[in-house]
């Protein structure tokens, strides 16, 4: 699994003076001058896993693997600056298909300001791959890691979650703006953004800081697409199944002590809703919280990547 | 064809305030501090026009996949930093092939000082895609840009060309300290790496400053392996057509004001030699000069992706 090749891959790196933070966080934070520190996040998006270019628009393809990269950006509280796309093409309408790709990625780039600066262009035999890496600034806040969570912490999750199958994953919002201001005016301890499913990627949040944490279930909050989704299909996936492991939901999921997350909570200073859905605690592990209190396991349902042998 | 595609690009996208240069040359220039510009490229290898994984080494691929990065910001004289890692894997023997790939990668990383910041590790159906994006820095000397040659500017070429496919495309060494060292003790002009061929490199870096080349084709330095190459195959390329098009030389072209390109050629400050193939002239295109003087239009041979529809 990635997490494997993870954890290989920094037992491999030696230190180096201008990394603060390597791979396993979203992104990677860099020393860049006197005061202000580059993030930079690279995701690569390939056909038949992350899109099916038969039936989407290749524009939305192409939004799709900015706005990814984006919401990693989001993740850390940076600033997007720069982005750089590189192109695998099928040899077939190549042309045609970069140009769409493009007019996907070039009206979100000028939503948030972000210059695509560059990029290489290629065709092959092989199916489209798009691979965008991003460059961001953080502020004089620094940047908001996974590792931060305390024994304690609420966690929050902005928007509604699951089913984004439906659309959302193409057509999904980077919290680019929303991670920034929370993290000027309140005080966060760590932050995640949900690309793989909630249940996992608040497994990796707590794991990186070394704790657990217990999810309310009755108050995560369940999109309109995830009950479309649960009645439409007989698969046995219940609403809160599609909110706990679909992923691409591309909301944030962010640790905050208890008296800044009740002063959160009571202001909901965003224009979309932030939902308290449990918190951190000292048994490593994802937990869901009976009426009784009792504390039982709950599977990190979600997106892997396998690696194979 | 790729240029074709760059037009198009540049004339989408809108001018942005931290973009010095944008796509087009070897790499995009960010401004990035008070002083210090920042230097990103971003280069992709796909299966089957770049290497063949069952010929070769996946240790052999990686190093590529790194090194085809640094030649970039050795091109534009730019100090190597950090580097991120998108990768597509095969299903089968995804795991060990991405280490074998990090294991190629490891060791030039740490000789050129430059860290694996971060990466995205992906499985799917397809074959092996490896998309690198690097970020350098420049030094206070500035960019060294493809738009900079002058009419009458000596073009100077480090090593020896052709015949990359018997290994060179591999193992070569990116000119970054090349680079770096002319680049503070000369006046250096205008530079590009061979990366597609010398011809079709040559006229790409006239072509961004508006001029032309004339190479005196008996001074191009012709390596043993384009020799070799001409002697052991039947299609009547000689030595010299594979070092004009061979490309994957990853040598450095430089446009070299006359007399500082004479103090050049009489310090041969480098371990690899450096050889004046020509000079920049007023008239666009490529050309060869015929012993009477008279100018006959090279046809500048390479590899050109191409892009259909």
């Amino acid at each position: 699994v990635e997490n494997e090749f993870v954890d290989y891959l920094c037992s491999q790196l030696p230190p180096h003076p201008l990394v603060r933070i390597g791979p396993g966080d979203d992104a990677a934070v860099l020393a860049a001058g006197a005061d202000e520190d580059a993030v930079v996040t690279t995701d690569l998006l390939t056909e038949g896993v992350d899109f099916l270019l038969d039936e989407v628009d290749a524009r939305r393809i192409g939004r799709k693997a900015l706005a990814v990269n984006l919401s990693d950006l989001a993740s850390m509280a940076a600033r997007p600056e720069a982005v750089v796309v590189a192109l695998a093409l099928p040899r077939a309408g190549g042309f045609r298909l970069a140009v769409e790709l493009y007019e996907g990625m070039l009206p979100l780039a000028e939503q948030f300001g972000t210059a695509i600066a560059g990029g290489d262009t290629n065709s092959w035999d092989g199916a489209l791959v798009i691979a965008v890496t991003a460059i961001g600034r953080l502020t004089d806040r620094g940047p908001l890691l996974r590792s931060g969570c305390q024994v304690g912490d609420r966690l929050l999750v902005t928007g509604s979650l699951g089913g984004s199958i439906a659309g959302h994953q193409f057509d999904f919002r980077p919290r680019v703006n929303e991670a920034l201001q929370l993290h000027a005016d309140y005080q966060l301890n760590a932050g995640i953004d949900i690309s793989d499913g909630l249940a996992l990627d608040v497994s990796r949040l707590v794991g990186a800081s070394n704790c657990g944490a217990v999810l309310q279930l009755d108050t995560i909050p369940i999109s309109d697409a995830a009950r479309c989704l649960a009645k439409s299909s007989s698969d046995g996936q219940s609403p809160l199944d599609h909110a706990l492991g679909d992923g691409e939901d591309f909301e944030l999921v962010l640790a905050v002590e208890p008296n800044e997350a009740r002063r959160l909570m009571a202001d909901q200073p965003l224009d979309v809703r932030l939902t308290d859905i449990g918190s951190c605690v000292d048994q490593s592990g994802l937990w869901s919280a009976c009426p009784d209190g009792r504390l039982i396991p709950l599977h990190p349902t979600g997106y892997e990547h396998q690696l194979d042998g």
